[in-house]
This record gives C-alpha cells, structure tokens and sequence, in this order.
C-alpha cells in the first residue's frame, strides 16, 4: 500500500504530536517543515515525553525541510496539515501554503478560532478544508516535545458550497483513519462548528483577559475577574454563536470556569505576553467580533477587550521592527 | 506675625513644591512627614530644579518628622495637606492623620480622583476639607525634585453642609494667601467639582487605558486605541458628570486627547505600572463608577476597565506580600 504524502506546516506540541500520530498509523509519509528547530531535528530528531506514547527519542518524520517551497520534490500532497500559530495579522498561511495547494489537496487547520476557513476559501475556492479542534496539552520547547493529556482531535470539514458534502466528509473520514491509533481519540464531528464556537467560550474570554491582567485563571477568580468580567464576556460569546446558527447551552459557561481547577492555569495568551510572542487576537477576537458586527449582535465587552489587545500586539510589532513609529506624535490631519 | 503652623503629608513632586511654595510665603511653618527620603532630607534637604525657582539646594520644611505621631509636638496645625498617592485600597489616609486633626483643622486634599472626601467627612464630619486640583509637573527621585510646568493649583472645597459657606470659604481663600507668590497661580475656583471632573476625562480614561496597555498616549493613538476605545470612555465620563451635576462640555474630550502634543506622553498609571507602584485606581475609577451606579449611569467602557485594573492591582498586592493565595486553586464553595 502506497502511504498518503502529508504535508505538515508548524510543529508546535500540537503540530508534532500530529506528525507522530500520522507516521505511527503507518499510512501516511510526512513532509515537515521546520524553522527554528530544523538543524537540530535534522541531526538528532525530537526528544518526546508523551502520556500516550511514554518517552522517545529522536522522532523524525519522513522528510524535513525548511520551507514550503523545498517541500515541493516531496509532493503532491492529499493534505496539507496546518498546526500554526493561527496570526494573520503578522504572517498570512494561504501565501505560505500557495506553493504546493493542487486541485486535490485537502487542507486540515487544526487551529484555534472561529472563521479562520473564510481567508482559505477566498484563495482556494476549490479545495476541501477540513477543522479540527484540538483539546491536546503539548509544548515544544526546541526540539524536547512534553505532552501532557490525550491527544483528543474533532474533525470536520468547513463546508464548501462548491463541492458535494460527501466528497467534503469521506476526506475528512479518510484524513481521520490515517490519523488514528488506540492511543488517540480521533473522530469525525457532525458538528464541528459547535465544537467550534465552544471552545472558543474559553478561548475568547479567559485567554485575552489572563493575558491582559497578567495572571493566571485561578488568580483571575480570586481577583474578582471571573465575576466582574468573564461571565459577562462569555455570555457574549454564547449571543454572538446565536447569531451564527449555533446554540451553546448556558452551562458551559460554568464548565470552562470550573475546566484547570485545581491548577493555576496559564492560558497560551498569557504565556505569549509573558514570552513577547505574538498573540491569535484576530482569529479568536476579531473574527468574532466581525460575525456579530455582519448580525447585529451588540458586545461590549468583547469589544473593548479585543481593542486593548489590538493595542498590545501592536506594541509588540513595534519591538519586534514590523512597525515603526514617527520621532514626534503626529497631530491629526 | 505668627506663621501658620501646616502639615504637610506626601513630599513626592507635587506635596514637595506645594512645601517650597507654603515656605517661601513666609506666613506658613511646615512641618512635613518623610519616609523614604527622611534620612537624605534631614541631613542634605531637597535639591530642586525648578522652572519657577531655579536650581535650589538643601530645601527643608521648618521640622521634618518622620511619622505623623512625632508631628504633634509641632501642632495643633491650622492646614493638613495631603499630597500623597490616593489609594484607599492599600492605605487610609484618614487612620494616617488621624492623630493631629483638631476641631479647628482645614484638611487639604491636593490629590487626584473623585469623591475623595467622602471617607474624610466620614471620619471627621465638623472639619473643613479643601479640594485642591493641581496642574502641575514634578517629580520626586529620592530628594531630587524635577519641576517642569508652571504650579497652577485650583482650590475650592468640598462642601459640608455642617458648616457655613462662608467659614469653607474663607478658609480656603486663607490658605491660597498662604500658598501665593509671584511664581505660581493659585486661585479661588467657584466652580472647583468642575474642575476635578474635568481633569477626570483624561485621568480615568488615558491612564488606565495606558497602563493595560502599556504604550504612551502617542502610540495608543497610532495603535487605534483613541479611536476606538478613549473617545467612548470619555463620554462616559461626561455621562457620570452630567449625572453628578457637572455639564462638560463635549470639546474637553479633543483638548484631553491632543493636550500632550507632540510628546509621547506617559501617564502616571502607566509609569506606576512599569514601576510596579500601586495605582490610584478606586478614586479616578471606582468612585465614579459608584456614582454612575447611584444615578443608575452604564458605563460599560469605564466598568471593564476598572474590572481589569483591579485584577491587576491585586497581582500587585500579591506580589508586594499584602495579600496571599492559596496554594491550590479554590473550587467554589
């Protein structure tokens, strides 16, 4: 049996798991393609700690390269599995797949946020994109991989009106059997937006207020912030799912509040503050937000929220050099 | 002619000033209360670079004390002048001079925010509290005092209604001869509850807005953040202030913006922020909330804001040892 040549663009903790997953079913060749980790891979592989698959060293996927365009001789790919930080604003994912999309390729985001499918349709209005919500905890650390919960993935497709919904399904439920082992729970999600929307409870609310704030959720509560803001913001939330369609019941609410205890979690926003990474303020902030603006639905909280992290992220563009500021304030035209 | 016997507690820039002023009146004796700096001043007094006095060396108040009890030997005081941080939620200014208030003392506020006096006619409901609302800029390093703007002071008082108009007023007018000269503009204001709401526009929207954020008003202009969250911040400022009897007039909320042209300005909430100093957070954005909330006002800008400064003055409060967390994340009762 030929394997499936699988393209992997980001491998983060969740983007390697992803690329272990798929070598280990043995259906499928991966092509990575590494950056910062590329020369110690290449030598020495991944050194992995993972609850599900104990403790290995030197993983290598089948071919590693350091850009997409390299990736090219290893082609063509039946998926093209993005596992980036999901930035548009800084870097802009369909310019960087562009080179090895095909009329076949499947794209899968296993990515955060909501609307994230609107910039791939635009570009590739003919290719499947498949979403998965990942509820995986792993952190690389350059080239050590610690993986901490099961690598529990949802898959469906975004749904493209283009196409028929069963040639959209049996892709995903293929892209799913190469994924698949008894250590992994990978399944197809009817609902995927549900799944969706519902994480984005979460991640929309206690992600950019701990990263606003400075502290963890546990701190957050006991500073008063899940009272004061967070039930507010995630019933927001919950309108602006409405709005698209999905309904998400009340408790989910509580079910997020109560989801780290007894841990003083630190959601991926805060740690990107705390490390001057970029932060998905776009994806799980704006897209939102553009969706209640395109329905209607009023949410103050939200707004002011994503407003104060459009200016933090800014600050960082400025100290990273993608943005410059004039020498004197300037007065208004 | 005997001179006035003052108190003075705060020798940051402004109390500093405020001391070098009272002083070179020659009608007023201050004795003010040092902490940090009591050693250096005792020994050395202030050096002073000041745009209305020149370069000054060994500045003393006539005594220098280094605790409000040791104050009382030079007492009873006809002026208390409180020129310290305002910040209610880590000290109470009231147990703080508590000791040296007599039945005849006029207690000076030189201090920020809204509502201040309430906790003052609380704790001393027969005595006169003046509300002082000061433009000036100056800054206290350890004993060296940097004096950039002109010392233009406002003062009116908080009307009590156990007391005549007349005895406030006059008391007042008494201090502003006490605190006049050539250099500085110190004047009777009518209208002073105008004032203060007025400086209010800009202090509790740019401030907490900056702090949050971390970026001078400058670039929170450059990043977005006048457009789409100041303006809507300072309406509801204007809002509270309609609610409390003070009409601003809508064209303060433009002369706020542009007033630091062309300087990328920091204010101090940020410089507190960057500096981990407390911010004055309950009396340029509690109080007005609480009047918003008397008068039945929604400011939900404002209400956010106030919501997240608060989580991170606890962060603050933690990390100084004034308050402690349980070593595992409490479930809720």
């Amino acid at each position: 049996m030929t394997k499936e040549s699988v393209l992997l663009v980001g491998s983060g903790g969740v983007g390697t798991m992803a690329a272990f997953a798929l070598e280990y079913s043995g259906k499928a060749a991966v092509t990575s393609v590494l950056r910062s980790d590329y020369a110690k891979v290449t030598d020495k592989g991944f050194t992995i700690d993972s609850c599900d698959y104990g403790h290995v060293e030197g993983f290598k996927t089948t071919h590693i390269v350091n850009s997409v365009e390299k990736a090219k001789q290893f082609g063509p790919f039946g998926y093209i599995v993005v596992t980036t930080k999901n930035i548009p604003d800084v870097t802009d994912i369909t310019e960087v797949i562009a080179p090895v999309v095909t009329s076949d390729s499947t794209i899968v985001l296993i990515q955060n946020g909501i609307g994230i499918e609107r910039m791939l349709f635009k570009k590739f209005p003919k290719n499947i994109v498949l979403s998965g919500v990942s509820l995986i905890q792993s952190i690389n650390r350059n080239g050590y991989v610690e993986h901490t919960t099961q690598d529990i993935l949802k898959l469906g497709y975004f749904y493209n009106s283009a196409l028929s919904k069963d040639l959209q399904e049996s892709s995903c439920r293929k892209f799913i059997d190469l994924y698949s082992n008894e250590k992994v729970d990978c399944e197809y999600d009817e609902d995927v937006k549900f799944s969706r929307w519902r994480k984005l409870v979460y991640n929309a609310c206690l992600n950019p207020i701990c990263a606003l704030t400075g502290v963890d959720v546990g701190r957050l509560e006991l500073f008063g912030g899940i009272d004061n803001i967070i039930r507010a913001s995630m019933r927001e939330i919950i309108k602006i799912a409405k709005s698209d369609g999905v309904t998400l019941p009340e408790d989910v609410i509580e079910f997020m509040i109560r989801c780290d205890d007894p841990i003083y979690f630190k959601p991926s926003m805060l740690v990107d503050v705390e490390k001057q990474n970029f932060m998905e303020i776009e994806v799980i902030c704006g897209n939102p937000l553009r969706i209640a603006k395109e329905n209607g639905v009023e949410v103050p909280n939200l707004s002011l929220t994503y407003a104060l992290l459009r200016v933090v992220q800014s600050k960082l563009k400025e100290e990273k050099g993608l943005i410059t500021v004039p020498k004197e304030r300037p007065a208004p035209k």
